[in-house]
């Protein structure tokens, strides 16, 4: 049988169709037709393999569409976030080539197709839901003499933070996703290939969430905490999604804004805490993600709810209870993934979370929710964030365009 | 249906027991009866969903049994290798507890059971195929007062190493493999967390092949070079595998030796070589891996065979040839990983093998192999063994028992 899985890329671009009045003013959509762009945007069904067959290597997600894929689209078990610095000779002429490029790139790989001049072409056969995201940073609007949106730049400083240069910043993002971590390294190797001559590695972060298969679809991951991670997060293809990630308008529509945080979680000192002091601390549940307040991972958590002494039964310093803003517009998506590394010998474990969240308005949405969080949340006594950078993630294209057209056109 | 891999686990051990001969003076065999080992080898289906589910996050392979798991078992699509030194003050008794902690947290956490004390048990119920390994180097057998096979020592020094201790040796070692990231971090937090009275991080290396699904089970895997790596391994079950790979006498009887070595893979300079220079240098068709006077992956290569000019049709100086011994004794068991990190700086990539073999005793078998790879090799000039290490891989235990029990009882 099929797996559950495949439909959901043709869902996921059907969906953003019934969209498509939020980004009508975007020039590629409006130059080729909606009708041309829906072909493009499902120009086979994601499963090439015969239905008897489980293997889901050759499963594809769309590349061309009115918005990247990877924000909205599932999120695999795989992810790496490289950020790029643009070297000084780089200028909006040069972007323009390689945004061509690099999508060019992006637009064969993800079909499963080899990069042009690909020197592995056996290594592209099976993308396994392959990705990429491209996005960029203050460094690279100015350079092409864009008009940035206001909240393009570093995140105010918060208390907590304990930043480091070599996990922060960058003029050009990619997030590269995949089922599989052959398919991803491929694609990362290609695309820095074809980067090179204009851009430099500034940092990599590879990431995982569980493995294709494992668990049931649609299953909320878990991070190394043990807590399920994700549970209130908006339902893409919802109009409530829509309105939270969607930029509406300008050179942007159709894209959004991104925050990478990596998130160093201390497991060593987390273990001190028993296993009620975890879930006060969360405010839900940790054998399913249910609120304090319920039985199920997706109930609305009763924050008016007191136990027998008259107390919260949801602590006012729980991170589900300051993670929850009465202004509807406080509201974030998220896509994080896992880390974990070599310890550098202090402690047991380096894990953590590259943690990626999408918003139209960075300034409206995320900074906000983070101040809060600053301000007070029982978490931050075991969770460090050590790096930090911000992006627009420009709309998608249609086949013959390139990301970034609106920008650099 | 059922995944064609899950059957794979009970095979391996059923066809373990047919080469009970092989090991007869184990004392655990004798002790336990081959129908006790028989029962705790398979404690039940490889495949605990119901028929009707395609997850295999619970899919199991034993932990007890006459040969460790992470061998002769299929390898799953993530492996992670670390690297301890043990504390000065970690005597042999320290080292018998040590180790019973060890086997029992393996031997929960492989069959989807929590750790004693395991602080996040639901990160521990999906194992997807779950193996831990361990091996003792020189120090822990001096350690222990065992008596070391000859062969437990640093591989002796070869032209093309450039060796960095943060890679090399270690007293004591965890291979830790899985169809799936999360529990492969899991049990290593786990195990890490037991060890650390007794022995801290001295390397850690992550590697892994396609995920699981998305390419034909029994596919051989390929590297970041594009190449099918692995073809002529001997194959698990075989005579000629346990001829190879199965110590047969003393407290290693039923153990292997085992080689892990990090070689760096230079995909900027391999780039510079078009597709028949590549072919030539490994005596192999990219497309296939058959060798290059053969059509199929498996052909046998004919190295007497010559082209139009008379030349050799395999090259003398390529891989398949230099790695071919007319000494049937000089062959290892191949299990290796990718790795790719962070470029450093110098090149868009950072890749290459953790090259983990197997064989019985490592200076008959892999040694002279490796010098004379060291001699004439054309794929010398794009790799370089970095890192190096060697350690025992004791045999396994029965149920109660515990790995290393043969060296510390």
């Amino acid at each position: 049988m099929p797996d559950p899985d495949t439909a959901s890329p043709r869902r996921a671009s059907r969906r953003q169709f019934l969209l498509g009045g939020a980004v009508a003013g975007v020039g590629a959509v409006a130059a080729v037709g909606l009708d041309a762009l829906v072909a493009s945007a499902r120009p086979a069904p994601a499963v090439a393999e015969p239905a008897a067959s489980p293997l889901h290597g050759s499963e594809t997600v769309p590349f061309h569409g009115i918005h990247q894929a990877g924000i909205a689209t599932d999120a695999p078990a795989h992810a790496l976030f490289v950020g790029l610095d643009l070297r000084p000779d780089a200028d909006a002429a040069a972007l323009r080539r390689l945004m061509r490029t690099l999508s060019d790139d992006a637009a064969r790989l993800t079909q499963g197709r080899p990069a042009l001049a690909d020197t592995e072409p056996e290594l592209a056969v099976a993308p396994a839901k392959l990705t990429v995201t491209f996005g960029f940073g203050p460094g690279f609007v100015a350079r092409a003499q864009g008009e940035a949106p206001s909240w393009l730049r570093p995140l105010p400083a918060f208390g907590i933070d304990r930043l480091e240069p070599a996990w922060s910043d960058g003029d050009l993002l990619l997030q590269i996703c995949a089922e599989d971590p052959l398919a991803a390294a491929h694609a990362a190797r290609m695309l820095l290939k074809d980067a090179r001559s204009f851009a430099q590695v500034r940092w990599w972060q590879d990431g995982f969430r569980r493995a294709h298969g494992t668990v049931a679809p649609g299953t909320t991951m878990r991070n190394l905490f043990g807590q399920v991670d994700g549970t209130s997060n908006p339902i893409p293809g919802s109009a409530d999604f829509d309105r939270l990630v969607w930029v509406a308008d300008g050179w942007m529509a159709g894209g959004t804004g991104m925050v990478v945080r990596r998130i160093r979680m201390d497991l060593d000192t987390w273990d001190e805490l028993d296993r009620p002091g975890r879930e006060q601390s969360v405010g839900r549940t940790l054998s399913t993600g249910a609120p304090l307040t319920g039985m199920r991972e997706h109930d609305e958590p009763d924050f008016t709810a007191v136990n027998g002494l008259g107390f919260p039964v949801i602590p006012e310093f729980s991170h589900v209870r300051r993670s929850r803003s009465d202004d509807p517009r406080q509201r974030i998506f998220r896509r994080a993934y896992n880390y974990d590394v070599a310890p550098d010998g202090r402690g047991v474990s380096e894990s953590g979370l590259v943690f990626a969240t999408f918003q139209a308005d960075i300034d409206a949405q995320y900074v906000p929710l983070q101040q809060r969080l600053d301000e007070l949340d029982l978490l931050n006594q075991w969770t460090t964030p050590i790096g930090s950078a911000v992006f627009a993630i420009p709309p998608g294209c249609a086949e013959g365009g390139y990301v970034g057209e609106t920008l650099l056109d």
